[in-house]
């Protein structure tokens, strides 16, 4: 696979541009009834119709058997190799709420936890303490400031919060304080690399979390708080420095809006359906030229195991559609970050559909959008990181490579 | 491709199982008269059926174009880089008379050879001498102890023998004493690594050369050994460590034994056909979680280029499936370590058909276990390092990958 510095040289800017629409957990399983997926199921006229003007193929998000998490299933499809460009829990639970790192911040996501008399964790997750008692807690450990080191905690849902520690030149090379397992007392954090900036990172979160004890102390079961993850965002090349694009993300859920903001996108107001993505694509179209437009609903429902309802929300995104062909990109990408069977209510490992319409793919015998056709697409079966550069090459947007 | 090292760290014990079924040289090359390969020509009415319940494709072993030896067929089944994962000539004769090497042990293969009054090499082979004079030989040679190092001398067939320097801290960074050609004389085995480990070596294999001349003298035309393939046992992770597997293996020659105890594999005994095989799999299904089945007759009938006999075991193998699907494992792949076209006579750079059953496989229209069919299979082609790694995500034994 040619490599992003590879990439970085020949890219060009040009007045073509490119959609890539996203359908989160795209790919299925099928019934055994009717032996076909969701997608397989889903009356998907759009689709079909443009699958057959377009190269189709299948796509491995990580690798052969690797199950990706959001965020390697994301940036992978930006085109960064998702081994090496990790993102810690710590970060992915700060984009997940929209907040906005800075380059030194280290994160740390944060569970409420129950201890006991003796220190001993009794309850991770302070018996699913409420949304609205975790927002009272995290008010009342926000804005410390621990030698020259402001700390922002945030709410995330339930038990779950974001520590932010900002300023001070810190590492995030230190271990957890979750000991992950019930019965035992918290961990110390420690440094796991041999930097005083580790050591300095391991003695505030110490003491952050010595204080914090002391604070929810009468609010028992929530009377702790573990850290895990600790992390900070990883330094990548944005999407602008690799292709030389001006990118765009149309994306309703937090941690999607982040990751975009990571590769560099400017992330647009929107509305949540596809129907009102697309309306945000045609109203944008002229001051960007890629977009990023994220489907949420697809993988919610494969995660609920609702075979139905992403039949449903298939039918949705087809119908949208429409109006993104209407606008005329020279490029249109149909994807998914990973599959997410209903049958297995969760990510899983499975190829994923790949849909490139352009002027200049040059189309294959496919003629529907789903698992089974796409297995005899023009593409084959590709690694995800390669779908940037198709992109790119199709929207005329890359030199050629040598003399 | 996902590295191991990520695949450790994702990996999970659990309770299902795993079958790798190896049939050594599977794939062919069709009959001009008939248009059919060896597995085209068999009636396998059983790989048939779990073909159609299965995803299928075409694997790589080493790379497009690349023919390759058992060794490097063998360790990427396993998982392992073929290419940096090398085994030594020395190191494979070892395994192949199942000999326990140690991890200190330095094996170098040995052929018997004649050389002339002038010490020039007249026959590289000496005379295609007997196995039974080449045993009287060895036990002439063997159990000597030169500085320090004991020197064992192990019969392999004809005129093939194998030597293990044992003990010393010996390097086995030195080069061969076979000239490959007759007409000159043995060359002086010298150090190719500049460390005293490898003079070290070097000097005791000369006066064990010295040694053996000596001993040699009155058995013309069996007269000299020349030594070749220096090296030590590679230090590979296990499958254990890398999958949290408890592998076992059900393998009737030495050598294939030998690569699973190299991969870590628990060595069962077993008889050779593959209904006897596959009775030591029912016998020993419930101790272990994965089993490497190795059939050896399809590989022998292709490397003497007896298409029918390849086609009759090819044809006992489909029955002797019966039994194992009986056993329901979780996964079942079928698939060979390389080609070895009995028009060739000899191993190729074909690529061989993999199946891969499942209930999560994601089945595609493939219905029939062959080299033609398995081009339009729903795993593509893929490099065979990415069997293991589809297995294991085929068995629910694999995390999630990040956040």
């Amino acid at each position: 696979m040619a490599s992003s510095e590879l990439i970085r040289q020949i890219s060009r800017t040009s007045a073509s541009k490119i959609v890539l629409i996203a359908i989160d957990g795209l790919g299925g399983l099928p019934l055994a009834e009717t032996g076909k997926t969701e997608l397989e199921t889903a009356n998907t006229p759009n689709l079909d119709a443009l699958a057959a003007r377009s190269v189709c193929g299948l796509s491995d998000p990580v690798g052969a058997g690797i199950t990706p998490g959001s965020a390697p299933g994301h940036l992978t499809l930006f085109g960064y190799d998702p081994v090496s460009c990790l993102i810690g829990r710590g970060v992915l639970e700060a984009l997940g709420v929209d907040f906005a790192l800075g380059p030194d911040d280290v994160a740390a996501r944060g569970n409420l936890c129950t201890v006991d008399e003796n220190g001993l964790v009794t309850d991770r997750r302070a018996g699913r303490v409420t949304t609205e008692k975790n927002q009272e807690l995290c008010r009342l450990l926000d804005g410390q400031e621990i030698d020259g080191v402001r700390i922002i905690v945030r709410l995330v849902k339930e038990h779950r919060l974001v520590v932010i520690f900002r300023g001070g030149g810190l590492s995030a090379g230190v271990n957890d304080s979750d000991p992950q397992q019930e019965g035992v007392t918290p961990k110390e954090v420690t440094a796991v690399e041999p930097e005083a900036k580790a050591n300095r990172t391991a003695a505030i979160a110490n003491q952050f979390i010595a204080r914090a004890k002391a604070a929810l102390a009468a609010h028992y079961p929530a009377n702790m708080v573990l850290l895990r993850g600790f992390s900070k965002q990883p330094e990548l090349p944005t999407m602008t420095e690799i292709y030389k694009l001006k990118p765009a993300a149309i994306a309703s859920y937090p941690m999607y809006r982040g990751l975009a903001r990571v590769a560099g996108m400017k992330v647009l107001e929107t509305g949540a359906t596809p129907e009102e993505e697309a309306e945000t694509l045609k109203q944008n179209f002229k001051n960007h030229d890629f977009f990023f437009v994220h489907i949420k609903a697809t993988d919610t429902a494969g995660e609920d195991g609702d075979f139905n309802r992403k039949v449903a929300v298939l039918e949705e995104v087809d119908r949208a559609l429409d109006k993104v062909i209407g606008l005329e990109p020279d490029v249109i990408v149909v994807t998914g970050d990973h599959s997410t069977p209903a049958l297995l209510k969760g990510h899983s490992w499975h190829p994923v559909p790949v849909l490139l319409y352009s002027r200049w793919c040059r189309p294959d015998g496919v003629s529907r959008f789903s698992e089974s056709a796409c297995i005899s697409g023009g593409l084959g079966r590709i690694a995800a990181t390669e779908i940037m550069p198709l992109a790119m090459a199709n929207a005329l947007k890359l030199d050629k490579f040598g003399a």
